[in-house]
């Protein structure tokens, strides 16, 4: 299925798919050069944002969930790019213990567990799951909806107290598909014989999205000038803003006053281009994810404005966190409808490559609105469609594999900066 | 589109399919291992033959056409491969030169070629291709039937003689898609600077079947060991028989006598496994493709009676060349049909990669016959249905991705075959 592409492209987005589709083959030896020197993360998903006027990442997941809604046509190219990352951490590697979210009780998040078992178990590994909880001494089995059911099991540190295995399973990789958002377990620290990836400075415990922003920043300024064109068409603006408190209203005139900075920004640029919506900001939790957190502004007097309900959920992430650091990041409307809903896409990467994605799409929200809510729901993209790789000779903006073709590199260039970050905020760098 | 599989699977074929299946993590770890040990060839496709109670490959080119006949679902997995291929051989890469066959006046051919283009420009290069008729010195464009058109310019050597190239066209990397089998150009000898894929000793100027299924038993021994199956199950006996001359009635009784033992041993396994089928063995060129110089024969007593027709046809293989060698071997019946017409399945693949297949179709030709010969077919295999990864719930032997994983294990096992015969028969051989 193909979701009707509403806005045929026009103006300046338009003439992005065309300079991309025409410098092909200079993007991906670029990239192929770019993977030489930086090691992509294990797998990552990003939502993209395109408003007709500019294509953006929005978010960068290190640890994504949703793999059961890519469409199964696509799952022999995510077999594919796993088999490649494992080849790389651990040719020989036989098992791999897995480590979920907890959210048990969510057969969504469970039936994406069980397709990435189904996916490493093509690779050629024994793939178990291991039970974070603190304490658990039992298994656990959760039924999904086909019927099937998928085990947590106890983790166990070994005799010597090096390696992190199960009962009778010693894994030459740990893979986390758990984000740390409160913290990092204790059994998971000092593994340094075995694989854990990703590392656990991926986690939303340590990671900061103002250190993600600022590595595609840089990742943008190399990549704009190889297509030629204006990094902004691929880059929202974004500063940060710390140790707020606005239940207590610390730090309120310093965030109203970089909101207003970056709408000023905004409204030079929209002039420039004459574009006539009018300019919000997201500001959101620099560290967490799971939509939570999360306010649209259009008037920095808006944040002196905030009633109690808005200042307390603008204060608490997700697993019950405080949020103290915020970005404000230009946002992006985007216009892309499935019927009558809005939609943004999602594409998904294992290791340097994309293996799918979806649109992600909500009745009940606005164009300048964080689709990640509950009532979304999840339209496969159509990366299987006939003639899935760019068709040169169709007519500048008006075929799915040519746009998808641009998201995914949009997506790429928001996994080159997940690795740029990665690097340079390593407490343990290697030094080569 | 999956075409109908008629002969659901029963008997010893619906076991080895269940226990390929049971053993995917092992196999896929194996085949891991392997290529850590042995580079695979750049491409590859292998026909396979599936009787219902053996499958075998029966023939595998390592100068691949026929790209134009994977389904298009399926073109992301290999630009991955290809990605993956480039990336190991030349990672700066960013020229890659073509030398096609030159059936110019092939349009199913020019479309293999120009899909070749396209994978390839994906991956990050420019494509160009180059003309291996001695002495050409002008370009020649050639139309395609939608509307599209390929070049083929004269190659140059570089002033010092090191390298090969085109007119402003230095490339990293030499593909080959021609099969060398009328001898290998001058023009290619002693290009030691650039990466010439596959090697010239994977042409039939110089490659022979014998040495291909000499490697595939050693594959076999070791795979069939690893799954429990009788590895004759998986591989048709064969010998070879050189020297010979059938027009001048040369070495005939040899043949006859090899043609002979081959069926007694045969019969004994026939007999130990019920099978009811008349058997036969082929004879073909030891060096050579194309479906020329083939014939299926049930009785030894035939050699003798060959008409002049048939010594004539035996005698000459593709471009002309004399036959002196063959190898005879197990003929495997194709039990698969599509609508009422005999079918065998060819997979592709690029770098260790299944990436498609398709069925070969004949609508004029039996069960125990070539089909690679004029009036074929092709129909794409069903790689990209729903459930493409196998579906380890369903009934063993009725499910398109199960049989089709099966396909690909064993095309693996023929690449790997490959591999080995190509290090064997190196006439360069690295130390390491």
């Amino acid at each position: 299925m193909v979701p009707h592409l509403v806005t045929a492209l026009n103006g300046p987005l338009l003439d992005l798919e065309k300079k991309i589709l025409a410098a092909t083959p200079a993007i991906e030896r670029w990239f192929r050069m770019e993977w030489q020197e930086h090691t992509p993360p294990f797998y990552c998903s990003v939502d993209l944002r395109n408003s007709g006027f500019k294509l953006a990442p929005v978010d960068t997941n290190l640890f994504p969930g949703g793999f059961n809604n890519l469409s199964a046509e696509m799952l022999p190219l995510a077999v594919q790019a796993a088999m490649a990352a494992i080849e790389k951490y651990c040719p020989d590697a036989k098992n791999l213990l897995l480590l979920p979210e907890l959210h048990t009780k969510n057969t969504f998040y469970l039936q994406n567990v069980a397709r990435l078992m189904q996916i490493f178990r093509q690779t050629g590994l024994h793939v178990r799951l291991g039970n974070l909880t603190e304490g658990v001494t039992e298994s656990q089995t959760l039924e999904l909806p086909d019927g099937t059911s998928v085990t947590l099991e106890p983790l166990q540190r070994s005799a010597n107290g090096r390696r992190l295995g199960l009962e009778n399973f010693d894994p030459c990789t740990i893979l986390l598909n758990n984000d740390l958002s409160s913290g990092i377990p204790s059994i998971l620290e000092n593994l340094n014989e075995q694989n854990l990836l990703p590392p656990l400075h991926a986690g939303w415990a340590v990671r900061r999205k103002s250190n993600h922003f600022a590595a595609y920043d840089e990742v943008i300024k190399k990549f704009a000038k190889l297509v030629d064109v204006d990094p902004w068409m691929l880059n929202p603006f974004f500063t940060k803003c710390h140790q707020i408190n606005l239940q207590e209203h610390i730090g309120e005139e310093a965030l109203a006053s970089s909101v207003s900075s970056l709408l000023s920004k905004m409204r030079k640029k929209y002039k420039e281009y004459g574009i006539k919506e009018k300019p919000f900001v997201i500001v959101k939790a620099d560290a967490g994810t799971c939509g939570m957190g999360i306010m649209s502004i259009t008037d920095a007097n808006q944040i002196k404005d905030l009633n109690l309900k808005q200042r307390n959920k603008m204060s608490v992430g997700k697993d019950g966190l405080p949020i103290h650091d915020v970005i404000i990041q230009e946002g992006v409307p985007t216009f892309e409808h499935i019927n009558e809903s809005v939609a943004e896409p999602v594409v998904y990467m294992i290791d340097r490559y994309v293996v799918g994605g979806f649109y992600r799409v909500h009745a009940d929200r606005g164009i300048n609105e964080n689709l990640n809510a509950p009532g979304a729901h999840y339209v496969p993209l159509a990366f299987a469609q006939q003639h899935a790789l760019p068709d040169l000779l169709a007519k500048p903006g008006t075929t799915a594999p040519n746009r998808f073709y641009m998201y995914g590199v949009v997506a790429r260039l928001a996994l080159l900066a997940a690795s740029l970050e990665m690097e340079k905020t390593d407490p343990n760098p290697e030094i080569y």
